[in-house]
């Protein structure tokens, strides 16, 4: 997939957009979307979306990319206050050789702690209930 | 350091922002600085941060974050045009653990290319006539 591929309207995240496959939601605005990585590199692992259909950073509109950086700024937050990371690093990869895996455009929230190493990206899929405790957690500390 | 470590003044990037030390500049305004990363991960590797004094994503305040994606949007636009990457990395890493290395918040713009291999993050210095190039052809693609 290079950087001028056109959006798909099936993808995975534009399904979850639009209810047809399920998320574990941590939360959502008019503009965004954000819920459990499925594979998560770490534990917390999340991800932000816009609703607007871009595939990565060279087509998402300026408006869009606004209030993608606000929610991811407001979950990072609560990501934080749920897990007590050490770190934790907002990444967007534009482009499968940049790491892309899903052509809607994708901030992810990933938390680490010294002497963890992290996962391989996409590569195991998580227990449900897990992600569902953890989008609990997440969702808790929003609400403070 | 740790997610709580207070802004030190005396950092790289706010010495930079003072002029008090050289950088490869592609960009400014008001609000926000880009410039090339001394010590690049790929070809063209760029760093954004904003003005305010800000450690990591943690501290920075909502409209840091606006004006800070929306320099990170246009820089890696004009990256992109100057060195035609097959993908994008922007990427922005709160605390030691999670790869930060300078205490003022940047965002990274790191164009990779199939078959290409990363650098490690800070471990070998660029030439600065390369760097200087590189400066010189995103800033030419920001007035386009």
């Amino acid at each position: 997939m290079s950087l001028t591929t056109p959006y798909d309207d099936n993808n995975i995240f534009a399904k979850i957009l639009r209810g047809e496959a399920p998320a574990h939601k941590v939360y959502e605005d008019d503009q965004t979307f954000a819920f459990m990585d499925i594979m998560p590199m770490m534990e917390g692992h999340t991800l932000v979306i816009p609703r607007e259909p871009a595939v990565n950073m060279f087509d998402l509109s300026e408006d869009a990319a606004t209030t993608l950086i606000r929610t991811t700024r407001k979950v990072a937050h609560a990501v934080r206050g749920a897990f007590d990371p050490h770190g934790v690093i907002c990444a967007q990869f534009s482009g499968a050789p940049a790491g892309q895996t899903v052509f809607h455009i994708h901030f992810h929230i990933i938390p680490s702690w010294e002497g963890v190493e992290m996962n391989l990206h996409a590569r195991k899929m998580q227990e449900a209930d897990v992600l569902a405790d953890h989008a609990r957690r997440i969702t808790a500390k929003l609400a403070t």
